[in-house]
């Protein structure tokens, strides 16, 4: 940790692109390359990853950029400014603490890290050396979730009573993560953007079938200080694709549904008036629930993708915390590292700190 | 328990339509009386209510009916052979005491009781007089869980991964009832029906939003021997109304949506391929997933209540046991049970007996 | 016609009930049944159809009604002020012509004649004998379609582009009507109850695929006097069943989906904005498309059939003219006889008067 | 027409590269120049359009690629041996015309021109010349479109009573071409591959809804020489996007549902049975309509365009007939000129030779 240089020098002048190397090509690293090439202000450089055929690849349909099986040459380059790290998950925190030390930003899929302890030795280390650590929490870039971030915070919604999130479909089950940190990981780190109020505890359950494998069926409940409740069902073995969010409050209730192609986000005027009359005639007597209208909000069609890299860039050349800074990733790692203690511990509740 | 009479004694001659009354004339009441109605070897002899205003309801529509205020009267009405209860939950345990005593066949709402201990009485009492006792868990008589009860028992499906049940609306909130009795019965008694395997214990969450009010959004998980895992989501404060059923098994897994106006069951040709190998190329270069057809097959249409009620009069005349009988109303009771004292005790696992 | 009698004497006195005889106890008429016993205001007093095991159904399920197969005994009972005809569609004009002249108000079955000739009798003869005429054109009477005309007539719609609607499910074929007069009547009559402007046109392809049937397949297309158009898709052949409607106005589009169990209206705040700037450069960089919010205002839930029988029964007593009067079914009629004219012309454009 | 070479001249040796330029960089060029990036043995040698800023944006993402704004040097470009024209539709003609001469093979974006005449003699340029003259039906190439050929092909469908297509949304509306050139061109290009026999005739109405526009919404019929009846629905003024067509065939049917992420394609076991008996109790008493399984086929998901474009090149290579050559290309206008034709003329039945 010698080489930590200043954040003074590392803010790119304006009008000189920042130089961006890509690490890992496998499924999403071609993703990350081709919005990094669309992104204003920023130059693709290079292509890095330890399998040659991936490499090739990526050099046919970009035959202009670098392409290299060393991540040392990577880090020597001087024409490069940042990594984006979209390599396995174990290899995060080893790879994130190389870049940041060789003094370069760092944008690292998600989960952050797999231990709360590199997290953070992650976020210590580039508020030290004043370098952007930016965690690809991509969700937080669709409009659908800064929309609702909005309804949220605008108070539209009221209090809210739950959070209920549902992310299944047929996966291609991992051998070095289980289904909560590879799916959870997406839903806690949206719920992280949405909500302000932090998690007191953590219980889960899930269940493994196949020999040798890691959990591809979870349950999360996380607990909060008063009555409202987070739920999270995460699953690899389910026949049809769910990607939904249920958000209760006490003013109006959201639907958030990434499968549909347009009206993602539902907004109900509905709810419950309580009644706590003794005389059951009188309590029936007052209308139960309320139904009112519904709405569906236009939402920003901007490639989310897009939209993060734009971000990335953004936030090296002023030098602003991103929106899914290195403390949003150690917190959705604390709540991840908490529900595998539940899960080892018969669904007992886990506190999280912080 | 002096009256109770001799099981031959309560068998219908053939050709002699069995009498029924209906106790309880709110929302579910009518029902039953209409499919009484429409049943063929009944006669719908009396409807009780202790509101005046109800009966002068059912009068309207059904003329012929003797209406009643009066429990004892109907039981004292020899032309009265069976009672169908649909009163509030913890009348049911004292009402189809009585009625059983009396020497009535009984059909009850679900849940059938609200404790273990009147359960086990109830079917005790049914026994020992050889009276049919019946619990009416309606979905049972559907064409959709039917036929998915077919395709778990000819192994269409396979083994069980996991079964997962949704079913969440904006719902009358009960002041006498929490969403876990009246919700979850629904699901633990389809549940209880189509999987053979007895659960072993159950891990429960609920959330309270009203003062002086009961447990409105609560997550179930249901264990077993194996890996097999049934969770269960029930919510009274959902903007919008889903029932949907996952049953993932290792041939082939099942979606039983009863939203759907046909189509309620699909029936997906589709898994995960396990490798174990550890050269990741090797593991990767084999298919991962398999993606097969889907079919929905085409259901029995009839209503419900419409089975139930003629399997009713069916059990009656032949002394059979009725697919949802005693037994089956007392272990989906000592399920709630056990999930009730879960939510008490901080999401425990609680054993669950026979 | 020597028996018409004074609107005056038809009047029921406030406080006595209306007596009504539904005729033909097929699908529809135990429907009108049912709700005619839960109409306020309004006795039933009697179900008529030549086929004896219908009737026997009838009483079981209501054994206070007379039945009879006479029709003469229903028009020469006194305590029969009204009666609702849904008998096979041939024979709604001569039984409502009878009743008429037997002084009976009468509510009938869409499509209300097979003729123009004998609409145009009907809806003379009820004016002249001050007796209360009113078409089933059930979909009028939904929470769904009165929204929409509130849509349109308040301009929230703006001006209208087209009016598409489909109906298409797999049918009962009929032999004695074909898929226009049995399911275009449904839309034909919701379009003359939204649409002020009146068709000057139309023109209609058919399409019949069983020996000795009638048309199964058929698409309408209404001319106005302005660019607005309107199409109907009607189809027995069909393996889902579809009930849309799309309206597309200028300042906003309105979609009527009755599958749907909620939602049923969904109004959209989307448009094109036109530029004829002749610069294509500067035409393209015009936002060309105009995407709002959407919303689905709530509905009154009530069932179409409960609001139709008790507005027939208020506009007996009252004497004012039925949203679905003679005048509106004998509109339909016409678009319907020229629909027909159309397709045996090879979807000439046939004009539409009145 | 001096410059025709042979064929053989023009088969490309194995293992030597076909050399491709995309014409038109606009919306659908980039995509066609990424594919076919992606395609073995073809090299992308070429991109041209008349706006420099389009030519930008393809330089940054494919920096090796030669961009240019004259067509000239592209076809004197001795290592082009293919152009793809995705240019306005009313360039198709006179591009591909020249390109053709040029010995260049085509790939010509659809519809392939806007005149019968012209199609003509595209297809008789490229038959003198032994070129491959391909057209970009893209749907043909999706692995819904062809599991319905096959579908039909094998008569599971059975024999056709209808093809009935909706393709609607809120369109660009254009100014060079109505939306039946524009959207219709997909629909009759995907019935024209689906089903041999060939229409007879077509009638179409259409409305257009802004000054000095084109037609926006339209509805044609094409005609059979027997009882089926095709139809199609396109339409740039709709809030929604639908993309349907349903196949009724008299042993199965087929739904094609292009807005489904999976499930696209849907084959129902449903008709209807048809008696001509007489008595009408007989009548009513066989079972009317046939309600069976349903069945979703998992269908190939690799990307049209990508299919499309290795097809294209395997056709240059081996001097087969592409599924979508010049013939189907031919077809498709003189359906298109007829239903524009019967717009001018009311809505009378033009015939369609050939």
């Amino acid at each position: 940790m010698t080489t930590l240089v200043s954040t003074a020098a590392m803010r790119k002048p304006t009008g000189s692109a920042v130089g961006v190397a890509v690490i890992g090509c496998g499924y999403w690293g071609p993703n990350l390359i081709r919005n990094f090439f669309d992104t204003p202000g920023c130059r693709v450089v290079a292509a890095c990853d330890a399998n040659d055929g991936r490499l090739e690849t990526i050099s046919r349909r970009h035959p202009s950029l670098t392409v290299t099986t060393s991540f040392d040459d990577v880090l020597a380059d001087p024409s490069v400014d940042a990594v984006a790290i979209a390599t396995p998950v174990n290899t995060h925190a080893p790879l994130a603490k190389r870049a940041l030390e060789a003094g370069k930003h760092v944008l690292v899929e998600k989960p952050m890290t797999t231990t709360v302890a590199d997290a953070e030795e992650l976020v210590d280390l580039a508020e030290r050396s004043g370098l952007t650590l930016m965690v690809d929490h991509t969700f937080v870039y669709t409009g659908a979730v800064r929309r609702i971030k909005q309804l949220i915070d605008t108070g539209e919604l009221g209090n809210l009573y739950y959070y209920d999130s549902v992310r299944i479909n047929l996966g291609l089950i991992q051998h070095d993560v289980s289904v909560v940190w590879d799916l959870a990981a997406h839903d806690l780190a949206i719920m992280d953007y949405l909500i302000e109020q932090r998690p007191i505890g953590i219980s889960a359950v899930a269940s493994t079938h196949f020999p040798g494998g890691m959990a591809d069926v979870a349950y999360l409940t996380v607990h909060f200080e008063n009555a409202m409740i987070a739920h999270f069902h995460v699953n690899w073995l389910s026949p049809v694709k769910v990607r939904q969010v249920l958000i209760g409050g006490d003013r109006r209730m959201a639907l958030y549904d990434d499968i549909e192609s347009t009206e993602k986000v539902k907004v109900y005027d509905r709810g419950v008036r309580w009644s706590d009359d003794k005389d059951e005639a009188r309590r029936e007597a007052l209308v139960a629930y309320r139904l009112g209208d519904m709405f569906a909000p236009v939402l920003d069609q901007t490639e989310a993708l897009r939209n993060e890299c734009g971000h990335f860039i953004e936030c090296i050349r002023s030098g602003q915390a991103p929106a899914t800074d290195g403390h949003a990733g150690l917190r959705t790692v604390r709540m991840l590292a908490a529900a595998e203690r539940s899960i080892n511990e018969q669904g007992v509740v886990v506190r999280v700190n912080g």
